[in-house]
């Protein structure tokens, strides 16, 4: 159908980048590993954006806003954290550009030199939790469950459209809790609502678990993630929930008199998701068509194409459409009326599918007479004609139906990409020929993970929830191990 | 009643202060000049942004984000606006921290250097245009639509919480365009829906007009702006919107085949609010007790407050309270139930108060025999005893009335601020006694304008759209003028 896409199978990495830019989601900036979201990405954001919102308000929490700005003294006040963000940050020196004296355009003033740097923030537990001291004397003022949506940045070598950027668009959850169980059922709790919104909104089937002390967020106890599957049997991280114990307290001073009057350190946690779940959502659906949206996220759940010869038959065509926009709108379903005469049917069509249009209607002359239209479902890309009375609910149908289908066929492909692996060579040969997760025994030390990531490239996405405990051999050491862990190449 | 707030008439910059304190709307973080906007504050900010962003999706347009930095050579490219905004901006010089050898913390990496210095945008004109430059080919191109919300930076010397402040939340919509007409229809209607947004929703009365030359955007040809009236009679610009000609087109090089197929620039647009209007929200209708809001932007329209003793009665009055709350949450009303035992009725009422809920329902054992409750509205502070069974109506519309009342009150204080002078002694004295806008003939030079400044500290805040064409003389020079512009202070 001309849309110039390479094909999956040949090359998948380029497939991703060639639809990101054809489906007019995002493009590269003229600034070093910063993205532009065009409208129509940007359009899927923002109803992620909404349903997580309202998620995170029915569980209580409320949203604020934080500087942008980090005094570069504040990453080094928990100690891990700084360890693992200081070397990707960028950093705001000066506060004035001046006149270059040659007329050459303009120069930093090197009298503007700010007395101690500022970084861009590339999370905000610091300024966060210094601000938390200021809001917490007593027990009474706990807890506090505040979010933030903000970008963030991080100076990242490597960089992909959505996947990973520079600069990049998320929400990040900071609260203060009096108690340890507390903290920490607020952390799983917000996996699982990270999870919910994956499976039941983005079609993408994830599985719950904790990271290893390595994969851990810089400064927590326990990082408890989402991980997902793409097509091409690479994990993808969708989200992470970290219960950070009493570390920021202390490195701020946050304490509060609990209810005996006696002062403690507050508990933390933090837990985000970013514009990299664009990447999961284009990466689980998407074909050699182009992009597959779940209905729940697609800025447009329907469009309608007339087909048509000259002024007279689309006007009686759009005589038949109108009344169902209106009906459909009517029911909080998005429809388009593509009425547009300066671009053939057919060039719609096309258009439609690599924009992952959920459903799409024509309708002919033909259709005009025998009272019907042509419904066509983006996921299965099969076409049925409808009688025009029943259309409606044929739509609505369809569009729970294309909601579960696209989430059952990305959860049978996890599933039989879920293999569980004994020995090394195994495990070697199984990574490259038919990636996945590969749920195998390790040693729990960090020595063997990263001559295991050293040696493969595969990392432990997690160690699953739900893991049975099972005796074993870790794959690698030979050691003991009491549960399998999952393996992954990873975005 | 306690509040311990300043009052206006002893010192209206600490009022605001203090307010926006206690009222819990934002506080200053340990950046300089950059605040942290609590939830109370931030919760009417999504009010603003919600309503704002339907109305300019109903005006047509998307919403996309692009880059936080900006290459600093790109402030460059349009002479007007790096003279506008080189002054005042965060520059980004390196990418990494590193360990200081000396074990003291963290120091900029000398070998992380960037070529080429990143701004911390402080508008994004210049990032938006070389963007555009790859949409636009053809007339069927055109026009763009699309606006931004952002984070912008202008490093400001005295800063004032949401009134000035080194980051700001923002809109910046900008736009592209075939026609110079066209262009100019979309700066005037972006500042009707602007003042349609002040007034219908703010209840801040505004006064439509241009800027001069001076006080224009910096790069555009025209400055479309609503003015509005503080109570301490300074002015208070709450939003611009540009007719920016072809100077970005220009600069950025940015050409369509119009119709003709002969190829031209293109057209733009720029319009943008920010965070500041909070800053005129609390101004204009707040009181010595506290915040004012009006019922459309209130994060909490009703309060409802029992008053009993024990958990018997709070029992009792819980259960006639929940139907009422669900009726008027069935009705989109937004309501709590401050069940809260840890707070007499007396603080609650208090608490209210200063944060400008609109209507306070009290119950106690007297409104239980007689099936009533005491409603109190926010802004005349008066009280009224209303039989259950009328008390949803009696809600509706007074959030009606309050909503009208608070513009009307607004606009009563602004009419009677707008005063003729003829003479510079009356301008002088009266700038001083009774402040607001002075409405004096201006003989068009800049001169005069900069010496009026200098000697008065006024500023023309516009030439108003719906001026009256009248011969008359320059209250400073004396030369011929044949309209009145609007003088005062301003923030």
């Amino acid at each position: 159908m001309g849309k110039n896409l390479t094909k999956r199978s040949e090359d998948y990495s380029k497939w991703y980048n060639e639809l990101v830019m054809k489906a007019e989601l995002a493009e590269n900036s003229a600034v070093r590993g910063c993205m532009v979201i065009k409208p129509y990405g940007y359009a899927i954001w923002e109803k992620m954006q909404a349903q997580l919102d309202k998620m995170f308000k029915e569980t209580g929490h409320e949203n604020a806003y934080f500087p942008l700005f980090i005094p570069k003294s504040y990453l080094s006040k928990e100690a891990d954290h700084i360890e693992g963000f200081a070397k990707e940050c960028a950093v705001v020196t000066h506060y004035r550009l001046k006149n270059a004296e040659d007329g050459s355009g303009v120069v930093v003033d090197p009298d503007a030199k700010l007395e101690e740097e500022l970084i861009v923030r590339p999370t905000s537990e610091t300024i966060i939790w210094d601000t938390y001291r200021k809001w917490v004397q007593s027990y009474r003022d706990l807890p506090i469950l505040v979010n933030q949506w903000a970008n963030v940045v991080r100076w990242e070598l490597r960089t992909r459209m959505f996947l990973r950027t520079a600069e990049f668009l998320w929400q990040e959850g900071h609260t203060a809790h009096e108690t340890k169980e507390e903290a920490i059922a607020e952390a799983e709790q917000m996996m699982n609502v990270y999870a919910d919104f994956a499976e039941n909104f983005m079609g993408v089937p994830v599985i719950k678990g904790v990271k290893t002390d390595s994969e851990r967020f810089a400064g927590a106890l326990e990082t408890y993630c989402i991980e997902a599957l793409m097509q091409d049997g690479k994990a993808l991280q969708a989200g992470t929930s970290h219960f950070l114990g009493q570390n920021f307290a202390k490195a701020f001073d946050v304490k509060f008199a609990n209810k005996e009057g006696k002062q403690d350190y507050v508990w933390a946690t933090s837990w985000g998701v970013s514009t990299r779940l664009m990447g999961a959502l284009i990466m689980t659906h998407s074909d050699d068509n182009g992009l597959v949206l779940p209905p729940k996220l697609a800025p447009i759940q329907v469009v309608i194409v007339p087909i048509y010869k000259g002024e007279e038959q689309l006007d009686a065509i759009s005589e038949r459409v109108e009344p169902l926009v209106k009906e459909l709108r009517a029911k909080g379903i998005s429809v388009k009326f593509d009425n547009r005469d300066t671009h053939k049917p057919g060039w719609k069509f096309n258009e439609y599918e690599l924009k992952g249009v959920p459903v799409r209607l024509a309708i002919g002359m033909r259709d005009m007479e025998n009272n019907t239209f042509e419904v066509a479902r983006r996921d299965t890309l099969s076409k049925e004609v409808v009688a025009a009375d029943l259309v409606v609910d044929k739509i609505e149908t369809l569009l729970e139906e294309i909601q579960e289908n696209v989430f059952n066929k990305a959860l049978e492909y996890r599933e039989s990409h879920i293999t569980k692996v004994d020995t090394f060579e195994e495990f070697k040969e199984l990574l490259e020929s038919k990636g996945g997760f590969l749920s195998a025994h390790w040693d729990g030390t960090a020595e063997t993970e990263d001559k295991i990531k050293e040696l493969t490239k595969a990392t432990i996405r997690c160690i699953p929830l739900d893991a049975e405990k099972e005796s074993g051999k870790c794959i690698y050491s030979g050691k003991p191990s009491n549960q399998r862990v999952l393996f992954a190449k990873a975005y």
